[in-house]
């Protein structure tokens, strides 16, 4: 028989001292953080983590892509594992909430739950996952867990590879070993992630609570446009095929594409590398990095059909030939909506205002959501700002976004 | 009383063979030749050139800037002196007739002109220029000779300025002593240079000469766009300030309005640096360097005014700050009329056809005309190809050219 303390909350003043400590670790002197994966900092931060499982007396758990977990475990050693956390790491002069939140009321939520002699009828595991970031690979121990490694994870073209293995060696992880953290799907019960929204919709509109029906899929490519150099003053107009026409009407016409077709939609195109780059030449070769990201699966492939197209219509219009390749494919991630449901259920009874969003952000929640049921609880930014010293998050906003997370779990618990 | 002889001719054997032997000094794979100002191809062209002026027992001479010639010196020793030249300096795998030709076929006019005794009453001087295509400073020899140099031409900071003057050493020029190489305007009577057209206005038309009116002038700028970089996929559309959509529209609008607006403009942007350059973040810089030239000075502010418009308003469009930085401005250069005029009479004497021309490559002829009455003639480039190794001038081309530079210099003998 389950006891089960629906008036639970968790300790606020522990998430705090927490929150403050990590803010110490890779602190930068705009008041941001620095914590790349696998970095010193990185690696005092799973030490910190580490410490306060064992001082709150949870199982802990490494693995071989080095996710590091914290464990409340069931009475019933066969039950399943319900996984909540989020990733320590962070961008360079990053802020204090974006992935570490996730991480400490996971935290936080086995303290409470522990304390209060829960019994649960499933694990409870609070997860730190290794570069969730992409300081290296983008969701590495994420996609350890689920078995998606390849070895193009570990020989990436665009990687230092040998500095990554110096840093995986020392953080204790074995590059041949790295598959051996997939775990089974039957062993879990599915994935909760707290996460600021790094958006401004609930900061704008007022609301509390977030709760995230997808993760947007996001397709890159890179589209090279070619022409040929010659001198800029003396080739007939009529002669010129000037790469960087191309590739600055594409950028424009891009961008007008998705603001007037799709208001869900994202473009960015964050770099042109010109060749060969003299001003008084033209140009001969313009290579641009462009992304989309929607929340619809149908709609991206539209989005990605149409780029290309664009592509190339601007590519005859200044007589350039055009190359494209693609460098990132990764598809939309739909929550589940029995967690959702549950999410809403808390909300509700909690008296907390709520709103269903789309995450255009990525987070090991989309990846996990590939093998085991997985939902997100955002809580606001204020001003929409991430990855930034600035990124900010009411501490009201913090505690609901925690309880929300503990009540969760204690709502699966008792269907 | 002089004796001039209508019907002399230009050895053209002999400038076949010199063609050759430069083609061979810095020959490149590709049938082109790299002859960068000051380097070991560069000075042993020089020294090929000091040979032969000795070998054709003209007086030889050499100034503080490195420029170098070969003087067939006049009876009267107090007569002006009339210029005619080029350079014997290339681009990187640059073809065979720019630059090159004007310095052969003048040396080879001295040759002709000496070995018919024919008596001039004015010296004339068959000069190479150094760095006339700006290996280390454009027009480095000829704006040394009209005292143009500056502090700042040894000082740019765009140049390996250290590297520099090793070169200049190298070649025994010491940057002390370079205004030492200004001539005195009284002492000459003018300019002419023998060019290839680098474009395809003669070669189109099958016209045999081309008789340049003035050569463009230049304004570059570098233009900075300078937004914010925020998440590319979580910033909110009203809030995004992408620097490089405000360039690309730029690009864009810039172009279309030189093809609207201006029919003899040139415009080219030949680089956009964006800054961070990640294919995820918003671009918050972006960096155009622009040129525009005009054959009419006039309307080339015009289009400057107008094109520091355009950027403000694409800055505008995308919230975006602007600032702007002249890299280079060159006055339109206007060619001397009597001396156009005895070009023309030289091309109908000789049944050659002829059109007017406005050069819009920069030529050592523009930076003499500050001072002395200074003109061009062109003769036809194979598809307006040049800068390229296959740069070609058929040898008939090279032949009448030659002819009407040394016809030009026997009618200004005789006015």
């Amino acid at each position: 028989m389950l006891s089960i303390d629906r008036t639970l909350t968790i300790n606020q003043d522990r998430l705090k001292a927490d929150l403050e400590a990590l803010a110490s670790i890779g602190a930068t002197p705009q008041g941001g953080v620095t914590r790349l994966a696998l970095s010193n900092e990185d690696l005092e931060a799973r030490a910190w983590f580490a410490d306060r499982i064992e001082e709150a007396n949870l199982l802990i758990h490494d693995d071989a892509v080095g996710n590091l977990s914290g464990i409340l475990p069931c009475a019933n050693q066969h039950a399943r594992t319900l996984l909540i956390g989020s990733h320590l790491d962070t961008v360079p002069n990053g802020g204090l909430y974006d992935g570490t939140l996730g991480v400490l009321a996971a935290l936080e939520c086995l303290r409470t739950l522990g304390e209060a002699q829960t019994e649960l009828p499933f694990h409870v595991e609070a997860i730190n996952f290794t570069d969730e970031e992409g300081t290296w690979q983008s969701f590495f121990g994420s996609l350890g867990l689920i078995g998606g490694l390849r070895a193009s994870h570990l020989n990436d073209s665009e990687v230092d590879n040998s500095a990554f293995r110096v840093a995986l060696f020392r953080a204790g992880i074995h590059p041949i070993e790295v598959l051996m953290a997939q775990r089974d799907p039957e062993t879990l019960l599915g994935f909760l992630e707290l996460h600021i929204e790094q958006g401004e919709m609930l900061h704008r509109t007022g609301t509390q609570i977030g709760i995230v029906t997808a993760v947007v899929g996001r397709k890159a490519y890179d589209i090279t446009f070619l022409g040929e150099a010659s001198h800029a003053a003396t080739t007939a107009r009529e002669k010129q095929r000037d790469a960087l026409r191309g590739a600055a009407k594409f950028v424009t016409a891009i961008h007008e594409m998705n603001e007037t077709d799709y208001p869900t939609g994202v473009v960015n195109c964050g770099n042109v590398q010109v060749k060969p780059g003299i001003y008084n030449v033209i140009p001969s070769e313009a290579l641009l990095r462009v992304e989309c990201r929607h929340p619809d699966e149908n709609t991206l492939d539209e989005m990605e059909t149409r780029m290309l197209e664009l592509a190339q219509r601007c590519a005859a219009e200044y007589r350039l030939v055009l190359q494209t390749r693609t460098v990132l494919r990764r598809p939309v991630a739909v929550m589940d909506e029995m967690l959702r449901n549950t999410i809403r259920a808390v909300c509700a009874e909690s008296k907390l205002s709520h709103m269903p969003l789309i995450s255009y952000a990525g987070h090991d929640a989309q990846i996990l959501s590939r093998i085991t049921p997985s939902a997100m609880i955002f809580v606001p930014s204020v001003d929409g700002i991430s990855h930034n010293p600035r990124e900010e998050t009411p501490w009201n906003d913090v505690v609901n976004g925690a309880n929300v997370l503990l009540h969760t779990i204690l709502r699966l618990a008792t269907p």
